[in-house]
């Protein structure tokens, strides 16, 4: 992928819209098989019921997301994620997109902690996989792994990939989170097909930011993620700044630990 | 278990009443290890949201359950039952029970229909088998397999026997019932670990009836099954007569071709 390095910025508006959801839009990327992934900042929860515009989130959720995959990639887990391109947008490897979420949970919230009668916080006997089907007409109802073998969504083998992913993304993030005093509750990963030559690899996509994950302060289990808005918590922003802080690239020139060139002193 | 062809009848005041459900009681059996299962007339549905009387429906239903399951007994599949004591009753094994209904789908229809969105009556692309929480404040959620196996509530290896079991009892009843003209759309069964000394199987327990059974009749697609009380169709009890009376068991003395003795012309 060398000639990724030498690319010419594209002006935004002589770029094709491939694709527009509700936090993020995809352009046609400067070479084929590549894609831009801007982040927009709006926030939307149950299934666009609510929406509002965060100023700045966008911008966080890109740096953020550029971090954690940045760094699943330099440990050996495949994403779609080459580089971040500026302050909204990164350059990303074009995917078949899995029809999928993939949630991990690791303490009861949310959908689990109502459909299973299980009191918010608990901790989970392990780990559980979850699986939803993205339909938004369908509000994206949680499905088993028979329904997603059965109508073709991933193969069997596809998903034993999918989920291993899931372990290793979780163990990651658990300890990266875990480091700066954050508790990894659940997160969400979308993947995909990535295609070279007669190769084909499922990678991990989408993103990775405090709108995917649930995030506890380990002090004051304070929220630090989405659930701010969805429960109107305020502070949505902040939250998602000190996510940024804690993780050492609130800045936009911030370069965390053992990713990149640091200065000598 | 040579003990139980010789079992005196018990007065049905004098028993201890282990459990009652919906549609069912248990009682303590005459032997320890054995119960015996009462089919009341209660019809419920919506989770006992709806409920009425169906003079008769009890005893079609031990009459058809007998029917299966000694069948399904007869081709090596284990299951909980002994015998048909009387026009209610039947002598079963205590087992522990598993707490998930285990469904079988081989045409779309009721709650899968709506959650994915496919038209009822569509063939699914294969069967497929989906796990319900027994519980009845949470209204029996659906879970995947990794709820089952994180809270325990089977292992992985007692799921695969579970999953054995239901492929295997699918096959035996879509055969059963073609035989006579009659669509198995979906059914539900719920199984139970069997102790006999240090071992341990997992049977087949509950009952198999238009109860817990999608029943379709080939021609007309006409519903012969609990349907017809869930959607106020009318004609419940005729339906599972219907049924009854295309497997040969209608009449209390009724004994279809090859399950016992037949009369000597």
């Amino acid at each position: 992928m060398d000639f990724l390095k030498h690319t010419r910025y594209v002006p935004m508006n002589r770029r094709r819209r491939i694709y527009e959801g509700k936090a993020k839009i995809l352009y046609e990327g400067p070479e084929p098989g590549t894609l831009i992934q801007h982040f927009k900042d709006d926030a939307t929860a149950f299934n666009n019921k609510k929406h509002e515009i965060i100023d700045g989130k966008g911008v966080l959720n890109n740096r953020i997301s550029e971090f954690v995959f940045n760094n699943l990639n330099a440990i050996g887990i495949p994403t779609h994620f080459i580089r971040r391109m500026n302050m909204r947008e990164q350059l990303i490897r074009e995917v078949e997109m899995i029809p999928l979420e993939v949630v991990v949970r690791n303490v009861a919230a949310g959908s689990i902690a109502k459909r299973l009668g299980l009191e918010e916080g608990t901790q989970l006997p392990r780990s559980i996989i979850e699986f939803y089907y993205k339909n938004d007409e369908l509000d994206d109802p949680i499905v088993a792994e028979e329904h997603v073998t059965a109508f073709g969504w991933a193969t069997p083998q596809e998903l034993d990939d999918i989920m291993a992913l899931a372990i290793r993304v979780n163990d990651f993030l658990s300890g990266l989170f875990l480091g700066v005093g954050i508790r990894l509750v659940d997160f969400k990963i979308e993947c995909g097909r990535h295609f070279e030559g007669d190769m084909m690899r499922i990678v991990v996509a989408d993103e990775i930011s405090p709108d995917s994950c649930r995030l506890w302060d380990v002090d004051t289990n304070d929220k630090m993620d989405k659930d701010r808005f969805r429960k109107d918590l305020g502070g949505m922003l902040e939250a998602y700044q000190e996510v940024a802080k804690r993780l050492g690239i609130l800045n936009e020139n911030d370069r965390p630990a053992g990713t990149g060139p640091t200065l000598v002193k």
